[in-house]
């Protein structure tokens, strides 16, 4: 199906320029924050998490009030949009000022969070659970829909199966499957899934050849000294270098990434 | 390690005795109902959903507050505790007079729901996510503990696989390998893993001779006629009939059920 | 669908006795072998791999020859019928005189091999593909009988799946779908599936209350130094105290094991 | 690490120019054969099966024998290689004009049959099965190297996991994994993943991507009536449409396929 344009103050998204979404895994403070994301020279929305839904409640859970606050600065300083997660639907008079809001793979069927994102005119960005089916993603995109909201973008960020080599499988079919059943524009995320910076570059060229309408990377100024998922990372400069490859491979299937 | 004894007003789980848990798998009406709870010979705990979270938001979901007030009117007309699901923290005032509360399966790693139950007393019943390993529970359980409450059970209840004669796999190894790693009482729900009914008593039986400390088994007065989950729900003579077989199992590893 | 007895010499499987296969996963020695296999007290079938495909060439592949040799002087030693695995057709004439014939996980799709055990008149212990569903067990089943040989035996052993804790997850489910799709017995090898022996009690027990016809475990007189699986065979002791156990589960649900 | 080329009476695998194989999935007759494969354009080996290891041996299981002897017309009429698969160490006698021999996903861990093809200097297209790990797909290779036969091509055909919307989930991560690992050429098979045409195109542009060294897609002349797997292969027309756009893919990452 045709993929419908969510244009959010002039960004427009399922279009022909693919989005790009960069920036570290976590805001850990000011200073790292903007000495990664001042670094970035192409980049659509930056992101960050300031909220963090760790599997374990001992490890690093993000800076949270604070760490949005962090990411306000950045955004009016580069004057780019940001995306950050939501956690709980109490917390949604902090994102006022907030344009894309992520809803994590834990959370996709945590349907009282999407129903309330469904009352705000925000860019919900919907990652895919990774124990979830592409039928339950989009049946999870219903809640929002539902309740009002049609600025809704699926993400595929890689799903358990029993292979062990990589975090998790990216299972890149689903951006051709979600075209085939819904008009949602569809970005994927390589870093999440390879777990392994190595692999992000072969991921996110099949990403773009595949169709996908944006993509995320996760960029720290300094990956081994991150908080959190710090094998993922890439670099900064190896982030810029990877963008002009996958702008060839954009180019080559018609579409435009710089 | 040794299984810690929890003890809810006198209802002690992780002991000697299986505990039993039966009920439908919403509460649909006042009238249905009590027509199943009230002819269940051997239950410990009534169960039933008055907050469904379900895949579809077009499927039934639940009579919620009112479905609360049904419970609460079983519990005391037949003096046995009921559990039901909680699926939002602002939700928890409708709680007060229920001492064992559901985290289902799909909000398992809904780390502020979590968090929001370990600062009650509340006996938790937290269902393993289908995506989810058998440590990720063990944190999630952890998320709660470490607010300050540690009522905690957990329940295995299918995890996602590639086989598809059953609804999920039923991973009854869960059993040995949270004994061995905790001290938490574990619990099985054979009715949704298994999907259709023909498959419960055979998994029933497994799961009490695996260890299991309790038991969840849908039932339903007329499970043809269920608003949902109907295939699996066993009548309310197939469960009696059910119980005096699991109590065999059950004294042959040295527990009791009845 | 009632399940077809089969009797090989005798031996009946299928029926109410439920038949104990045990010994190690690999013929290591004469001496290893005897020292194992005549300190167990109740054991139907004697087990014993001499052509063991190994994931890695480099690892032991098993006596081969010799270990058949081994296996056929522990039969006649016993006078227990042996059963070992078949990984080629052409070595089939080494097999004349023992009377049940493993396929392997790695082989439950090798439909050559299937064909040609579908040729002999041996009993076919016949293993789930790791990978593979109930459906297409049955399926290859199908490959064997239609070559004329009915004497045809499932075991379920485990699938892979994204949980870790275990070496692969036990599909107990597959007993009752099996049980309904099928004529044919069911065995479970819990041994293969936990990967740890703490776990193979609570799974062992599991299988029999759940309906198995058979149960396989591995047991070594030494279990530290078995040059395969060591982590997950019980010790001779082990395993006599939990046949004892184990029969009392048969006996709970109307069955014998002794 | 560097791919290791294998070099195959002058066509050059692992190098800058991409591979195509095509061709059906069966070899159903002569008429259908030729008239499918003399249609295509750009082809570097001829595909098709004479020896089919279906799942259920109901199904149609090949011409044979009579299916080689079509496959070697067409290798002479039109001057380009041959693969076909080969499934039991019996038949190989019959491939000794065919230079290129495929092992299905089912056999993958048929130790016996890769030695056996490990004992030839055939080019061996050994395909991951659907249950196996990428280390095992290596060990597997492995198997054919150390009977000293190394021209070994692996293939990314889709892995079993929960998703339905696909018949298997591509793995395209393997490639990068696979290239970080070993110096094995990697191709990808998007069409058995796939299952379904509508989703060939988006999987095949991701495999050039990604870097893949090859590209196998089934195409017959009137899918609709083809004998097996009807619903995933393109159409002649579709199948010439899509290599110009692969190789549009390819230029953008320096690489050939024309």
């Amino acid at each position: 199906m045709q993929t419908k344009l969510i244009n959010n103050k002039g960004l427009v998204i399922g279009g022909n320029k693919i989005i790009l979404i960069a920036g570290p895994c976590a805001v850990e403070s000011k200073e790292l924050y903007t000495s990664t994301v001042n670094n970035l020279k192409y980049v659509d929305i930056l992101r960050g998490g300031a909220f963090k839904p760790r599997t374990n409640p001992d490890s690093f859970l993000g800076l949270e009030n604070k760490g949005i606050e962090i990411l306000l600065e950045s955004q009016k300083e580069l004057n780019k949009p940001v995306v950050t997660e939501l956690t709980k639907e109490s917390n949604l008079n902090l994102f006022n000022d907030i344009d894309y809001i992520q809803v994590g793979a834990r959370n996709m069927q945590n349907f009282e969070l999407l129903k309330a994102l469904g009352r705000t005119n925000k860019t919900i960005i919907l990652k895919r659970g990774f124990g979830n089916t592409i039928d339950e993603l989009l049946e999870a995109a219903h809640y929002i829909k539902k309740e009002g909201n049609e600025n809704i973008v699926l993400v595929e960020r890689g799903i358990r199966t029993f292979e062990t080599s990589t975090r998790f499988t990216l299972d890149l079919s689903s951006i051709a499957v979600i075209k085939a059943k819904s008009t949602y524009p569809v970005f994927v995320d390589p870093s999440h899934a390879a777990g392994t910076k190595e692999y992000v570059e072969s991921l996110a060229k099949a990403a773009i050849a595949a169709g996908a309408d944006g993509i995320m990377i996760e960029t720290h100024i300094n990956p081994e000294k991150a908080l959190s998922d710090s094998k993922q990372a890439l670099t900064v400069d190896e982030y810029n270098d990877l963008v002009l490859k996958l702008d060839k491979v954009a180019k080559a299937i018609g579409r435009t990434i710089l």
